[in-house]
């Protein structure tokens, strides 16, 4: 098994039910015109980083969104939100994980935040 | 219990054994000379933010980790890397807290943080 | 008089003339669903630092929106430019508050601010 | 021959064919009914920064594309992207500074960054 | 008069009284073996920004200082906490710049600017 | 050859002459005691993003560097302005790369990197 299929394996973890492991080992991106392995290095990614041992997948899930949330990467949070249900977070322990980041970044980081998890949520 | 005292409470989780809870209900602060009630603002946050339910110490210890590595707040991350093991997290976890920053951070932050990792560990 | 009603009270000081204090101390806000406790916080917090002495409420606002602009923060500078205006700053001097951050964090984040204070004005 | 007029032969490489330089001297902007001089500051930075010797203009063009993506400056990322096409980078080139981005920022600015330069290159 | 000097007019304001504007219009760096141009830029826009009109010095120094504590430029806060003495801002105004700081930036930030406060008032 | 090795082809010509290749394959790193697959990480970042097409080493150098500039990391900023040199970039191109985000990222954040390529020149 190389680094894509150990990936995607991991990956498929914090993906919902409906969601289907590419056969051929291919997996198709929008920004496969512009950058054709980018896709790729992100599933990698999943293999080599949350694969690992010691945190358990909810624990580096938090971690993820604590990271979005203080760098302010809107996009990335509403994936990662949904990833951390997938993962079996509940709405209320996706709560308090923008909300532990307010005293370390302020009101506008965590309104954004929670913003988007009202969003998110409420799809 | 007013709010300064819940905060000392919970804030005494993420404090080592030797650490004693000021009698008089106050907790000086080298930063008491510019700014006397910064102190009070931190040990209240303790009882606002982290004593809410849905998350235990060691979550809130790693999303508040992550926080910081994200934004390279140095100092602050020695800080709480120390908290983080007074909570219960062993130096593996925190080590792949960091870890798990890679791909959202790029190499600098995550150099950085292990640096600090290293030298807490190594005290 | 709590910590809410303080807040309030200064809080008050930057809504325009048409803002009513809630009768019953309570707030509504579109976050509640997720984080009832948020404006809460906000509303303390007017209370606790805009209320503060050495600064009056035109020099808090400028401080604010200062930050506001160096981290891009776009929703929430639209809002405290507004809190800025009801505060009695003048468009123009919102304009160089905005110009004088460009030295210190170049033409992007300040272009972006700039857009921002055109259409809160043209509004 | 003034800072502007020197400002505006150094810009002209960065603009498309189409471009024409302003006859009388002044370049309209959007943003200038609320701050008038800053136009000019940009007109006058090109002559100032980018018409010094040592790197040519694709290489300043690529310096300052990885500085938008680090930062996250995304209106002012496309802007660029168009000028580094004018300045004769091949849209190859531009996805390779993004990507270059990659390992020192991580997943979230880099896919912003490429989702804006697929956005541009389609137009 | 040309930039530089209407720079060092304004620039003037923001040094203690022991300060004198060089006679030969130029002014030594300890950047000038790498950047030569580097302090004539600062100084140009002391004319260019800071002499505008609708704000006066002490409330720059607030939104310059605000916009450092920001970005966790340590070494220029340093600096601009000076220059806000020498314009005429007390260390009580000082610190409520960077405490108003604190619910959009979070504790670290803060802290971080407190703890520089200190160093420069304590020497 | 295996990602490792590409990798560290890749990443020799960015080091000094004296630089030898590890030979078993295997490259000692003090973070080792932390996050033993660290430095490995490093060196595969290098066979798969700075070994990739249309783009030298010198224009992925100044991209690097720019990047960093912008993130105010300034430990990495001296590890990359030495393999900058050694990929054959000059001094003045170095300086020039720092200033041309001067306009996009302010002065502080070029003023710290100009100090450092002082440091790093005058080694």
């Amino acid at each position: 098994m190389n680094r894509f299929e150990k990936g995607l394996d991991v990956f498929s973890e914090y993906m919902d039910d409906g969601w289907e492991k590419p056969k051929n080992g291919q997996m198709e991106d929008p920004l496969d015109s512009v950058a054709p392995d980018f896709r790729r290095w992100i599933i990698e990614a999943y293999g080599e980083i949350y694969g690992r041992p010691h945190l358990d997948k909810k624990e580096r899930a938090l971690i993820v969104i604590a990271s979005l949330v203080t760098q302010g990467a809107h996009t990335q949070l509403a994936t990662h939100i949904k990833r951390g249900l997938n993962a079996g977070l509940t709405k209320e322990q996706l709560a308090e994980c923008i909300i532990q980041c307010l005293p370390y970044n302020g009101f506008p980081r965590v309104q954004q935040a929670l913003v988007i998890l009202k969003q998110v949520i409420e799809e």
